[in-house]
């Protein structure tokens, strides 16, 4: 086995492979954990729950107490960089979270001293669980990428083919970039922050970085990323960075990988494990990419799923983790199946 | 320029490369179009025109009249298979289309003959539209690919994640592929009397292929779709395939390519053009893969995409479209730019 720096997924961050690889998943603080169902019926919201430092901690830590995994993440939303931007945003509803739509840059606020105040709940529920995880355990601060920001920010919400932003990109590419470099600064801040609170890896989220076209990956995707990463780099030296261009094509994940130079690379479901452990695995380190479907299944669906998912990874710095956030409906039984199944196969 | 077998699509299909490329657009006669609108105000509703052959036949020849694509595609539904399967189909309200769900395959209508009556108005419409239609005009007829049209039935609807027939493949293998097999000879059925109807290229749509893990594509949509492509080419020699396997991953086009020997693979606008003339090319004939949205925008968005694929496609032989439906918002006079923008550039 090779030499543990700190925690194991800092160390195949480091380059190390690692067996049993380490594991962690998604969204793992989240509804289908009973302990968080009710924390959150105390807290009274999600958002209350995002910004209570104390109540975040404590959900954090819920699953890495449950299922022993070997890192945290911090419960927080992608939305809070919006929100520090001065949007308002409610989690109301079923419909999804819902933001107040942007339609110029110069909505936007750009003082860092703000932005610092409006995300000082984050960084305290970091320090605090920091303050109380073993040290063998890492712990990931995270932000949404600028595009996936950026689509909530101008449709107001989720929406199936984010056609509002790239309308945007497409008719006034200038005004977009801006945009852009907004929110990319307050992104940059804001990971920055995490990571001199306690975080000791970091996770750019681009959840909706699928289906676009050439052009709008490398504008909206690749450049913003690098430029966010250049930025904490310069700030924060130490940084490790995992990045998850979710639905890029295999050639988008060869070029965000190579325009950002992250740590690892966060793979959905879709692309073939075998084919980035050829191609991207001599690079960085790889995570993901298990079915959510296949979990909540369980059964021979999910054993089969690992086992070819090990298999394939064999030898390649990886880590565990699902290609796309856990679900609510996920027996808890499955995510204890999965975790055995894992630190019991050679 | 190359030999002209009958229409400028047939030849590309036959492998010949044409300057300029032919180019017709998924979804052309739709509400993008004034005179759709009013054939559809007339006819009262979506579904009534879709059953309605002399006003099928009317809508899908408005496109070709205003703007001299180089072939007709049936207007119709996916839809019209799980309806000749023996369940209801709904468009009424704004939330997309409804399906009477199912639970079970011993649900679903195996009787050839049912299928062929509920089918009827399709080849009635070909046959009108094909008389109609200038000889050097393909007539393109389609279904839904298995695990697309799976996916409504189980569902009752479109949804984001396709959660529900997802479990259903993962947790009982067995009855889902026996699902698949029923919708998949209804769909060869489909096409085979399409293309006896008149049809000179036949297109399958399996647009929900996006996202799916490594197993579920090959057992839902490769493995589906060679079936459906044998079972037609065993009657109707002659066939000629269009597939679009929308959303699949690089690795996931190859394979549903070497699968299935389609004549042509359309391409979702995430794949990089340049790559699919260096890595399909050879093997097949490419279509698409303009982003609809760019469509909606024009101007400079439009010129750089078109230009950019031509550039690309050079030389492939390869047919103008787009990576998805023409989307209702277009303004009708970029889509006479595009075909202009095709036509004279060298």
């Amino acid at each position: 086995m090779a030499e543990i720096v700190s925690g194991k997924l800092s160390s195949v961050l480091n380059g190390h492979s690692c067996e049993p690889p380490p594991i962690w998943l998604m969204r793992q603080a989240g509804r289908y954990l009973p302990e968080y169902r009710e924390a959150r019926a105390r807290a009274g919201s999600f958002w209350e729950l995002c910004t209570n430092a104390a109540a975040a901690a404590e959900v954090t830590l819920q699953p890495v107490h449950r299922f022993d995994f070997d890192a945290a993440i911090i419960f927080s939303d992608i939305l809070v960089v919006p929100h520090a931007l001065g949007k308002a945003v409610s989690f109301e509803g079923g419909r999804g979270p819902r933001v107040e739509t942007t339609r110029s840059p110069v909505e936007l606020c750009r003082d860092a001293g703000i932005w610092a105040e409006r995300l000082a709940p984050v960084y305290d529920a970091i320090g605090r669980v920091a303050a109380a995880l073993p040290k063998e355990k890492d712990l990931i601060g995270f932000a949404g990428g600028p595009w996936t920001l950026a689509t909530y920010m101008v449709e107001g919400g989720a929406s199936l083919d984010q056609a509002a932003a790239k309308l945007w990109a497409y008719r006034n590419k200038e005004s977009f970039g801006e945009l852009l470099g907004i929110i990319g600064a307050c992104v940059a801040a804001h990971l920055c922050a995490q990571l001199k609170a306690g975080a000791t890896v970091v996770q750019l989220f681009d959840s909706w970085a699928g289906g676009l076209s050439e052009t709008l990956f490398r504008d909206c995707v690749i450049t913003p990323s690098r430029r966010i990463m250049q930025e904490v780099r310069k700030n924060v030296p130490h940084a490790k960075f995992i990045g998850f261009p979710r639905g890029a094509t295999q050639q988008g994940y060869l070029e965000y990988l190579e325009a950002t130079g992250v740590d690892a690379i966060s793979l959905d479901t879709a692309v073939l494990f075998a084919w980035a452990a050829e191609h991207l695995g001599g690079k960085t380190a790889l995570q993901g990419n298990l079915d959510p479907l296949a979990l909540v299944a369980g059964g021979e669906a999910l054993r089969d799923a690992v086992h070819r998912l090990l298999a394939d990874a064999k030898g390649t710095p990886h880590v565990v983790n699902l290609g796309h956030g856990i679900l609510p409906d996920t027996p808890v039984e499955n995510v204890a199946e999965l975790v055995e199944l894992v630190r019991s196969t050679r």
